[in-house]
């Protein structure tokens, strides 16, 4: 191990609200960080930094911490740009949604499918982002569940078990339940440390509330933690059963009553957003600002996929949700790094702290305002203290 | 001169509607290009391709005229963020607005002000654009709007003269209009290509039309064509006064009634729409698919600028056209490249074609569809022929 001295650090956002200007973020000026290859050594004003066997000069940028993006369906393959651009004008276009990336996963080798996930890997940390969670989902059979989890699991630890994506077409339902919860869940366990349900009533593919609470019952007791996608769409039992059975996190939360709100307010469930996905399907964002006011926990994500929000970039992300969620910069980075990571119940990730992962992200820029205030200039870099070694 | 083969490309975007679909987009599937450092010389399908000096394999992106930006304020010191935090959590914020930057500008050195603009010029490079207008407008005396002209003729051709961005604050109105059109023009017009004024008759501190008229007849007295800021905050006579007088460009169009779009319909002035404005100010966007369906040439632009839009970004202005202003893909991809063109009277950029210059603009993408499709994602970055020599 290798201890590197960072310096030039004008504004450094630690997520410790104990440093620095003892907000939420934790803001130290004028810093320095010391860190070997895989964990921070030491956090503090530049002009009390101990000395390291190395030292890494930045001239002058914001440092936050590397982005966490907790929702995520990176192992695909096939492209929907065209039914994109049929609902950008508004047009009908049956080229079958998700049934069609099922199709086109199915028929992509192990091969192609991991090219394809590390190419988007590789873009999402060009921009930030250094943990990721990957969702399976396009397989909904057990061999091809099996295999995109496989996949995922060669490059993050957080997979998650989504065989309850949608109900396949040719399925009985009833049938489907069954095997998800069953034998698909057997054999897909070993693979993941998450399951996670498309819990929406009013869509004909996926899963009312008593199916997403079966299928969410039997994960546990197959030794998984849970994940909801809950009211996208519309309102739904959703948000209500995910925190009643100690979900980490239910994402979307687009369509939510008082109860709902209440209920994060008062639970152990981080409400994840997704903001890229209202605005590839035009659709109206969630209210974070009522989340916040009530005392929910928020969390960011991309949604990456390739039907409803193909961006991989969390500073998009961070920009939709000040300009169209009401959340301050401060907010919205917060959730983008420590609500993520609560959102994955890791204390090791999403602050820059003594024992914390040496995850930090270099901006090119003063403040991590910028990341709202320049939207979709790419200004986020991942601080790679291996390669430096 | 050497001439480099360019293959490997999926999808050419030549803007010329008499090749390949003959769509206004001319889009040649499988295509090559030949091009030395300064020009195209052939354009068509890879298996007819002619020989060269050497060879450059694309491996299978799209290819697309690099990105025109026909509206920047690249010149300036100071930083804003401040501003922005207060504006989006609708707090007032009496930070000095565009008086702070005249400030922080006119106390900045030259090699301050050339680095900073440098620096954002190469962030758009970055990011597929080729062409960058920029204006003056944050020195407002004689000596700074000379000083600011200088440093931008540095980097591009395309200059415009902005003195009359707004009143100063220690200024008398009509004693400033006859500055901007007398000693002022007369230092600025052998610095720029272009005469601009921010006509806005609702705003306090820009333009009447009887004001902007003033300025823009003497501005082209001087030699210079002509710009205009028009209907950004509220109707008014902006754009009619720019189609009356063949400006090249009328620049935001927010605020139209019908006879505006008639009148742009009618005229040869193109309507150049700045998204990222209403994006970072909360603001409704203009009605490009009015003004499309009314025959008028739209274009896009970042407006980049410390204040209202601070973004370098032309795929995000794509991704907000599509999403926000009712542009298809294709014609917010033609008005990002051709149209901006046309809003520079440019026939020699913004397309594809022998003759042409040698901008190119390579997408880590099957299709220029993803540059909305992916909101927030560097898929853009421009071929360097000259580099590879």
């Amino acid at each position: 191990m290798t201890a590197t001295l960072i310096t030039g650090i004008v504004e450094l956002v630690t997520n410790d609200p104990a440093r620095g200007d003892g907000s939420p973020l934790g803001i130290v000026r004028d810093a320095a960080v010391v860190a070997d290859e895989n964990t921070v050594l030491w956090v503090g004003p530049e002009t009390e930094a101990p000395a390291a066997d190395r030292r890494v000069a930045l001239g002058g940028c914001a440092v936050v911490p590397g982005f966490v993006d907790p929702h995520t369906h990176l192992v695909f393959a096939g492209d929907r740009s065209n039914e994109f651009t049929a609902r950008m004008a508004g047009e009908r276009y049956d080229g079958g949604g998700i049934a069609s990336t099922v199709s086109a996963t199915r028929a992509a080798s192990d091969d192609e499918l991991r090219r394809h996930m590390v190419a988007r890997a590789t873009e999402a940390r060009r921009q930030g982002t250094t943990t990721l969670e990957i969702k399976s989902g396009y397989g909904l059979t057990v061999t091809d569940e099996v295999r995109l989890l496989r996949i995922a699991r060669g490059i993050t630890d957080e997979t998650t078990f989504l065989g309850a994506h949608v109900v396949p077409a040719d399925a009985d339902r009833d049938e489907y339940v069954r095997l998800v919860s069953g034998a698909m869940l057997d054999a897909c366990a070993p693979h993941a440390r998450w399951i996670d349900v498309f819990c929406e009533p009013g869509s004909a593919h996926a899963f009312d509330g008593d199916e997403a609470r079966t299928i969410l019952r039997a994960g546990r007791a197959a030794g998984l933690d849970l994940r909801v996608h809950g009211n996208q769409l519309g309102p739904g039992p959703g948000v209500q059963l995910a925190v009643e059975l100690g979900a980490a996190s239910v994402d979307h939360c687009t369509h939510l009553d008082d109860a709902d709100v209440d209920a994060l307010a008062g639970g152990d469930t981080v409400a994840t957003l997704l903001p890229g996905a209202e605005f590839s399907t035009r659709s109206p964002y969630p209210d974070a600002r009522g989340l916040l006011d009530a005392g929910a926990t928020v969390a960011l994500a991309t949604d990456c996929n390739p039907g409803t929000s193909f961006t991989s970039s969390m500073p998009f992300v961070i920009a939709l949700a000040v300009r169209e969620m009401g959340m301050t910069p401060a907010e919205a980075l917060w959730a983008a790094t420590a609500g993520a990571a609560a959102a994955l119940r890791r204390a090791d990730i999403g602050r820059i702290a003594p024992g914390a992962r040496a995850d930090l992200a270099v901006l090119a820029a003063p403040s991590f305002i910028h990341l709202a205030y320049r939207p979709g200039v790419p200004l986020a870099r991942v601080l790679d203290l291996a390669e430096r070694a």
